[in-house]
């Protein structure tokens, strides 16, 4: 069991990584139907600051839009958002901001969502971070994907976000394929063409609900149909998820990112922000047993190496 | 492209198998991840009659049930069910049956669910056919979905049925994990033990629409992500399915199981028993050029070779 060397490299030695390496280790003697590792995304794969990266792509769609066609601004919320005000953003409320950005690709096929969120994708940056939005995911998490498949887990995505957006690149950035995304989803439209051929149109509304807090767990039984025994967070979204994968018999690993690491990325407290809870997400995590990663402490590196 | 020898040994020369032999050769120019195949279950990968395997193990469950307990027969579904009243049956209309045999299992966890669908599965037989139900699929799709996975298709099945159901026996009986089986689901509910540990169970509802017709398209986008370019089916319910995978650009294949073979298997019509379609499925498959499978002509073998 001694290959450490090569062994998650951007994981700094201490007891987060030894936490990690045993239990590797331990998951090799669990059924491979049963090594299921799911992760959610933002916060957790990729940064989530200053503003979500889906956030971005549909105020990039809405900008290009407008420019077309500029009465699309008359509404309080796109007007809100493409003056950027903060103000008028946060006093509508952040459900009503997001039903509004959904409506703008009801109509459109799954394969045009995905050609534009890949085209977005491959020219945006994070300013606040002077990085592409390709480049914001974590080093050490990726590595840990990889180890994870090597050892024959099924790696699934569990995000809050929208499903077809993170399928657009989750194969791409994270070697996840698209039916391995669990996420919230919008419903589709069958139709037909003028030639009677079928034809599949996003509508403006959701499919269930958004899958955050409990939906995640029931979404993950209901899509993948199997539990997993490793699940990783950062935020009150996640709560159950992770507590789902830590009550499993045999080995099982809840991990939850604390992003306390304002030098290289943000330092920030998750759960009070979004969620209703009682306590901070690094809290609740303590008190239950999971692994808290400290970016700060645990991470020798953040982001992927720049390309040369 | 000549390895015709061995491939597909169980379909007999002729134009359908030129058809599967030429779509194959075809697909290796798609890309890997454009490679998807979705299938129908029932009668499609195995046999459905005289009753539906699920309907059996509904009803194994009933009167295993009964025996404990006789009062669950005072109701007029399961009255009807255990004396096998079929004109009682019939006049109740299989909707009310369906939701009496699915509220058997409220409350129950999803790995006692597969569980108990693996027990019967592992004893109960085709009395009809006098073959045990784990040998009533059928031997040329068997090496039909073998191929496919050879040419690294994702091989999805795509059924009316229950997805928990046919996710019990699908990688045993077909190689397809849990994750690639898009059928009928059950909503779960979320609750708690007295430990505070999450526990999922079984409702009595459906989370969403039965998947049959348009259903089976919109939920292949929502749960694969990935459009299907080849899509087999035999019954009215697989219709848009098959509409759905034709009408890509590129090599595309929609397969129809046509039950013609009164000798081996049955012989009957699918469309006009279950769905109110005005024309029968073959008739349809015809008009719009789908390949047309005959049991009767096209299959050398139907079920797997007796267990030695």
């Amino acid at each position: 069991m001694t290959r450490t060397g090569d062994l998650l490299p951007s994981w700094r030695p201490g007891p987060t990584r030894d936490v990690l390496v045993d239990f590797l280790a331990d998951a090799t003697a669990v059924p491979t139907v049963d090594r299921v590792a799911c992760f959610d995304n933002d916060g957790t794969l990729w940064c989530e600051r200053p503003t979500y990266v889906q956030f971005d792509f549909f105020v990039d769609e809405l900008t290009a839009r407008a420019q077309e066609d500029p009465t699309i601004g008359s509404s309080p919320e796109f007007a809100a958002l493409l003056s950027g005000d903060h103000a008028a953003i946060g006093e509508l409320g952040l459900e009503r901001i997001a039903f509004a950005l959904t409506g703008l690709f009801e109509g459109t096929t799954a394969s045009a969502f995905a050609a534009r969120a890949r085209e977005f994708m491959d020219r945006a940056v994070n300013a606040a971070l002077d990085r592409p939005l390709r480049r914001v995911v974590y080093q050490p998490m990726l590595e840990l994907l990889d180890e994870l498949r090597r050892l024959e887990f099924t790696v699934a995505i569990v995000s809050g976000g929208g499903t077809e957006f993170v399928r657009a690149i989750s194969q791409d950035l994270y070697g996840v394929p698209p039916e391995l995304v669990v996420g919230t989803l919008i419903k589709y439209d069958f139709t037909r063409d003028d030639q009677e051929r079928p034809v599949l149109r996003r509508t403006g509304h959701l499919e269930g609900d958004p899958n955050e807090g409990a939906t995640k767990v029931t979404n993950i039984q209901t899509s993948l149909g199997r539990r997993p025994i490793l699940a990783a967070g950062n935020s009150g979204g996640d709560r159950e998820m992770l507590e789902w994968a830590a009550a499993v018999d045999g080995p099982s690993l809840a991990l939850l990112v604390d992003h306390d690491d304002a030098d290289r990325e943000f330092r920030y407290l998750s759960a009070a922000e979004t969620f209703a809870e009682p306590e901070p997400i690094t809290d609740v995590g303590a008190r239950l047993g999971w692994t808290i990663v400290s970016m700060a402490r645990d991470w020798d590196q953040v982001f992927p190496p720049a390309v040369a």
